[in-house]
């Protein structure tokens, strides 16, 4: 081998040529040659009509970012025998005067960015090549409008001067000639016009329009590989979540036109209907076209097929009709291609002049319920396995299937937007306090619940009411927490929504609604809307449940809810939920019949006055076990005991206090002192969880008790036994919960006697302090299960508090600190390496600990892959998740 | 070997005697064999007079508990033959009715716990033995006074007959008889006793009292056992952190009596003075005594020495000259034991009828200052090495000898009492806002600073102040942490106190104290007084700069220190600090000259309203550094950014509200929607530290150009170059310092570029949260040192809130769930994981990391033995803490 081989041998292939039946890539390199680039290649092997051209590789993309904006040595070669490459396929070169060679210039990023990024079409053209182009088409007409087309674009893109200048000159000229469309415009008038945009151009950036076609090719490439850092680019990666570092592919090809004429056309289409998934050939397409005009609106595409073209009642003629033989080809193409990708595509073309030109494929987007319908018909027709279907699916795109949604086709008067909190569509009264919306509620009537935020005293009215509606607070709020655990549609942080509590009104814009009139809650789009507005509701049975049955029979780790009231558990139950993972009894002690007896249980200065109290609340704690127990039947019920401080219960109104002074025996005065007493700086890290059991072990032994004594009832009325499994939060020491344990026992130990029989349940914790996961393998020696409580250990863990978070986190991501907020997916490098200490030391010391978690992110996708990834027994959700988790557990353990 | 021999080989021993120039044990047993034991057995082994005896295990004690109160196999035959052993050694046995052996039964556990546990003397009196003891003694009222005073311990600690009956019969008999004093009583009236005690006895515990002198034996040793756990002794371990695992043992020894007539004698003894340190022989006697008459403090004792009997202008004769041959015998012993020991020895001893017998040594418990005089005089001495010296000084203690002492001589009303948050005394007028106390302060006035609790608004009145008294908060509040940094004296959480601030006067329990009225501060013991009480002065030179000197010799970690006002600064270079570890910039902002631009800061919408009320701030802050620089010279500073919320900042009245809007020209009501925009739920996990930094770039720049400005100027005037550490706080994600470090850069380029020369920096982060000790590998490539800001590591951790803690954690280390509070003493499991992670993966990345801790655990001995073990180059601590910091750090290098 020579030397120079061997360095050509050495080089770095920066470009990929395609077309022609042939291609040095294929659909495999998608990393390396964009979405795009990789299914031209593909589509040139599979022989299928592909102008010719070439991609410059992702790799490049890098290279040039960190070389500051400079490319790679050996490219500019590549490029130019590309070019050449094109020329001698389709017989003409780049700046040929009298066959030119037109290219486009596109984008192409590994995942699709759809407009993100800049475009240049029709280059190659100059003052010279224009008369080549009009000659070759016997068309000038066309010729100029694609000149004039391209100085627009070109300028646009790469040279930056402001594209007003040059519509300002097209409306003037049409105005002065009293034209009305572009299309009542001549070749000479084109050739005007020209004339007129190089002038614009050459005042903007002091030099002519560049005539030379190297410099506009290489200006292109440039165009686009900056755009890969567009704001508009940036913004896109961050919502969906794509690595900066992967880089765009620019894709150079052969012109075909559209527009030459009567016997051209241009169309999209995708391989099945798109919104239902029906199996059924969907497009448009335009005669005389190029595809910019499909998309742009301009002119009204007709259907492709006949029977498209009859359902949607148009006498506008379909493909199928006017262009038989080439819908013929087509329909060969689109099949070939489905079978091929073993996927629904979405797919480009340009006829030119009678003669098919594929200009793209990729997996074409979908609704939710399409893609369900699509892989389960694909896996009937045989096309894809179960596995594949099941890893296709997007099981956050679930959600959009288990809610009500407004019928699109209704009218809309959007009068606020928030952040879309908790997904679903409720209309109903307006009204402002918690109460309020119980007593209405129970009145049957529909209401909306409108709070600057809530609390956890608002529980019984978020419960209520069909949504709510708060004018602070993030995605992680109070409110879009407890919502989305719900299924109550929730928008929140709408911050244009000023409420007046005493006049019993909000205002938003202009717009004033006062309480009792009617507004609709979408809260998986954001939207506030004024009125009611008709929505559907969700199909569950057919292809979900289906899907939902093979999901079952691949996953490894068992889903459980985050729930506690009977209507919650049941909707869990129903979505398939194995058990809940989190009952949260404090919520329990919010209701009306309660709350007074938990209020003097606080307010009490003895163990004698706070036993007196407690034993109130014994009999509703054990009827609110009972009714659980009785749903899930034999399936494990982990019931945390009360974790929030006790201040959290007080009252603050003079009124309440008042009606405890009256229950209770005590004073407003004092009661006010006590209320001052509890109020702590930093509530989250106070006196709650366990620390509560520790100082009023009273508290902890009325609920073990409750539990116990519902589990024996429960067991013998329906003859099957609860398996209660008793969860101490916020360990932080294995002292805590060798002590609260002890007591359990002990309570069940006389549960037992005055039963007479054995009652089965387990011990075990929360590890939601990072001090716990650290600590894991001395606690585990006192716990029959972990449940990671990865909300508060997220919060501990970063320093960060969820309720006050939202003014910057958005911040954090905007300025890419973070590129997720880690109370929605699960910190893998922080966070997550104390779950997975506290699962390698919880399991060393004990073999068969019980693993779970029960955090926000037992429903997130990603959260449950990593904890498939550390081997936990199950996940827990809110019940509304339950679906997806059953989803994302199956891919997690097809991998 | 037979198989009876073998068996005897493999028992445990659990009993070991001593007497008579020998012992099974020695001194180091310790651990075996309690204190007293061991060194009962050390003595005689030097051939000392010490009446020979036994001891029980700790590993007896410990049996004894794991096995539900039972003695394990071989014991009583072990304990029978060494009471054989006694009764061969002193010619009688226990229970011989003509030549009766009467024992001790005492407690001794590891550590010294006087007083905490039982103890029987005279065991084995009968109504038999008496009569023996009378014959052989040849006094029947010394026999049956001893055997009334068995009857009434042994009641007491061993049959639980409750003490108060057997005082009634003696007063009663002596009121009918007309006597004065016991000494009254004859023989006759003490068998009436004795009669009317075994009555009681007998009526309470329903059978006679014990005649056998087996189970007298068996009942004293099991009583001892028993008062391991008894309440007394439990508070004790807790307040003195001894494990309850070490247990005690028993020590049964032939009685010797020091009341056997004019030649008997008994007294304890300092071999130098505890008090002072004074090489001077120092105790007392009592001539015709028992032991326990010393203490009791019935009888006045007597000074041993002549000259300490004319120093004192006492006319009783001192030992030395009433028994001056036994006299020599005990000075030969206490040198012999001094030098045997090489400490300070307290001993206790008995003459009977002219013979001495010793009963007890141990090292002595002295003062610091003391300690501190003993360790350098036993140095020069040449009877310890400096090493030793070092390690036996407490450096706790030391505390004591760095602030002002109230005179001991004095009188004071002790009116309420806290907790000793921070040591030292002081007087001054009782003043109620922080900014009266600046204003009297100014005057020349000295104040105390009375409020229910401080926040970081109060810091200008605690500086001003000579001490603080607050009704609320723990050893850990705000107060006590400013306080302790500050040096100022304070009593924090005198529950007794009552605020009324509008009236300006406080209560506790009866007593009202107004504004101006003086009061005395005594942070030492937590007292509050009435009036103003003389304080001594500290000693620093001398013996205390002898053993600093030595420290700073054989530490290798350096001692930096916390503080930021010019005054605490020099306080802490005289204390020796070498380095500022942690400057709070946020301290300087709440200056009255300053706060308002702070304020106008904070409220502003606008990049350039931030930038205008920065401007301000600027020259403010330059001159701070500046001063902080002058003092420190080319030693390094560690200055943090700008930590605290920003709503800490933030004006809460009226009147200050008026005031800003006036400054900023923004309107009362909008001011006021921004400052409830700011508040948050739990401000210690919100918008602060780098959070600040990243939402508000232009404050860190602010600060970053007055650090370096500073630095340059300094530089410039002095000729020393000061060595600024930029520390960017709360750090959790690296990326958080990349993006800040890029921008100090940028401001230092700035800034270089304005004065034209270099100028030297380092920038680094504090590791204070989990998150940031997990990431450490990843943080340390933006950081040239770390700081572990334990505190707030504490806080995440454990998931508890420093200023909300107080309520639980007494309970938690009542309960024993906690052993120390994990804000005093670092918590080396979990806290001490993430700092070991941190250090390891921080210097993986960089081996040239600096290491530093500046939590409140940089002064605390054991968390300063941790650091040096984990390999870190520095500790900082407040100002009055770095002798001890010295002191420590000297330890934790001699290991």
């Amino acid at each position: 081998m020579s030397v120079q081989e061997a360095t050509q041998e050495h080089e770095v292939r920066w470009v990929y040529s395609f077309g022609a039946g042939q291609a040095d890539g294929s659909a495999e390199l998608k990393n390396l040659l964009g979405g795009k680039g990789a299914n031209l290649a593909e589509m040139s092997l599979l022989g299928l009509p592909v102008p010719p051209g070439f991609t410059i590789t992702t790799e490049v993309c890098t290279a040039f970012y960190d070389n500051d904006r400079q490319y790679p040595d050996g490219l500019k070669d590549q490029v130019s025998a590309a070019l050449k490459r094109i020329g001698e396929q389709v017989g003409h070169g780049l700046g040929d005067e009298k066959d030119p060679l037109l290219v486009s210039v596109r984008s192409g990023a590994r995942a699709s960015m759809p407009g993100m990024m800049d475009t240049v079409l029709n280059l190659g053209l100059n003052d010279s090549t224009v008369k080549g182009l009009a000659a070759l088409s016997n068309d000038e007409r066309f010729a100029y409008d694609s000149y004039r087309r391209f100085i627009q674009m070109y300028s646009d893109v790469v040279l930056e001067v402001d594209h007003e200048s040059f519509e300002e000159i097209l409306e003037t000229f049409k105005e002065n000639q009293g034209y009305d469309r572009d299309t009542d415009l001549t070749a000479n008038d084109w050739k005007v016009i020209i004339e007129s945009y190089k002038e614009v151009v050459e005042n903007a950036i002091g030099r002519p329009f560049p005539q030379n076609v190297d410099e506009q090719l290489w200006g292109a490439i440039s165009a686009v590989f900056n755009s890969w850092r567009n704001q508009r680019a940036e913004t896109y990666r961050r919502l969906h979540n794509i690595p900066e570092s992967w880089g765009t592919a620019v894709n150079v090809q052969a012109m075909v036109f559209g527009n030459m004429g009567e016997t051209s056309a241009t169309g999209v289409a995708f391989t099945r209907d798109p919104s239902t998934g029906a199996k059924q050939f969907y497009g448009e397409y335009l005669i005389n076209a190029q595809g910019e005009d499909v998309v742009a609106g301009i002119r009204t595409p007709q259907a492709l097929t006949k029977q498209a073209r009859i359902d949607g009642g148009s006498d506008r003629p379909s493909m199928e009709e006017t262009m038989p033989g080439v819908f013929g080809q087509l329909v060969d193409v689109y099949k070939k291609l489905e079978a091929h990708y073993r996927d629904m595509q979405d797919i480009e073309f340009t006829v030119q002049q009678g003669k098919l030109w594929m200009l793209q494929t990729r997996s074409g987007k979908r609704t939710a319920k399409a893609a369900l319908k699509i892989a389960v018909d694909m896996v009937n027709e045989g096309l894809i396995s179960k596995e594949e279907a099941l890893k296709r699916l997007d099981p956050a795109a679930l959600d959009q299937l288990l809610h009500p949604s407004l019928d699109p086709s209704a009218d809309r008067e959007v009068i606020a937007r928030g952040l879309p909190a908790s997904p679903g569509a409720a209309s109903g009264e307006v009204v402002f306090s918690a109460d309020e919306a119980e007593t209405l509620a129970k009145d049957g009537k529909n209401v909306i619940l409108v709070r600057n935020e809530t609390s956890p005293e608002d529980i019984h009215g978020m419960h209520a009411a069909q949504a709510i509606l708060t004018a602070r607070g993030g995605m992680t709020s109070h409110a879009a927490v407890v919502a989305r655990g719900m299924g109550r549609p929730c928008v929140s942080g709408a911050g244009s929504v000023r409420i007046d509590y005493k006049e019993g009104k909000f205002s938003c814009g202009g717009v004033v609604v006062k309480a009792g009139e009617i507004i609709t809650i979408d809260g998986t789009s954001g939207e506030v809307i004024m009125g009611e507005v008709p929505t559907l509701k969700p199909e569950l049975s057919g292809d979900f449940s289906n899907v939902m049955m093979w999901a079952d029979e691949v996953r490894q780790m068992k889903v459980r809810t985050n729930a506690e009231t009977p209507a919650d558990v049941q909707v869990a139950k129903d979505f398939g939920a194995e058990g809940i993972g989190l009952c949260r009894t404090e919520h329990m002690f919010f209701d009306a019949n309660r709350i007074i007896a938990v209020r003097e249980m606080i307010l009490s200065d003895t163990l004698k006055g706070r036993k007196a109290a407690l034993d109130k609340l014994l009999p509703f704690q054990r009827e609110d076990f009972k009714e659980i127990f009785r749903i899930m039947g034999d399936l494990p019920v982990t019931i945390r005991l009360l974790d929030p401080p006790l201040h959290e219960f007080l009252p603050h109104t003079d009124e309440e206090i008042a009606e405890i002074a009256k229950a209770s025996g005590l004073d407003a005065k004092s009661l006010r002192r006590r209320t001052a007493q509890l109020t702590e700086v930093n509530p989250m890290l106070g006196h709650r969880g366990c620390r509560l059991g520790i100082t009023y072990p009273e508290i902890y032994e009325m609920q073990v008790r409750a539990i116990l004594e519902a589990a024996a009832d429960v067991g013998k009325e329906t003859g099957v036994t609860p398996l209660p499994e008793i969860m101490i939060p916020l360990v932080s020491v294995k002292e805590e919960l060798q002590m609260l344990r002890e007591r359990v026992t002990a309570v069940a130990g006389q549960v037992e006697g005055e039963t007479g029989k054995p009652i089965e349940y387990l011990v075990g914790t929360m590890i939601e302090l990072p001090r716990a996961a650290l600590q894991a393998g001395e606690i585990a020696h006192h716990a029959e299960f972990f449940s990671f409580g990865t909300n508060d250990l997220t919060q501990t863990t970063y320093g960060i508090s969820r309720d006050d978070s939202a003014p910057f986190i958005s911040d954090y991501m905007e300025k890419k600190v973070v590129e997720q907020d880690p109370f929605v997916s699960l910190d893998q490098d922080g966070v997550g390496e104390l779950v997975q200490i506290g699962v390698q030391r919880g399991r060393k010391t004990r073999a068969q600990l019980k693993l779970g978690i029960c955090g926000e992110h037992g429903g997130d996708p990603e959260s449950i892959a990593f904890c498939q990834k550390l081997g936990l027994d199950y996940v827990s959700c809110s019940p509304y998740r339950v679906p997806i988790a059953r989803l994302a557990a199956a891919q997690a353990a097809l991998g």
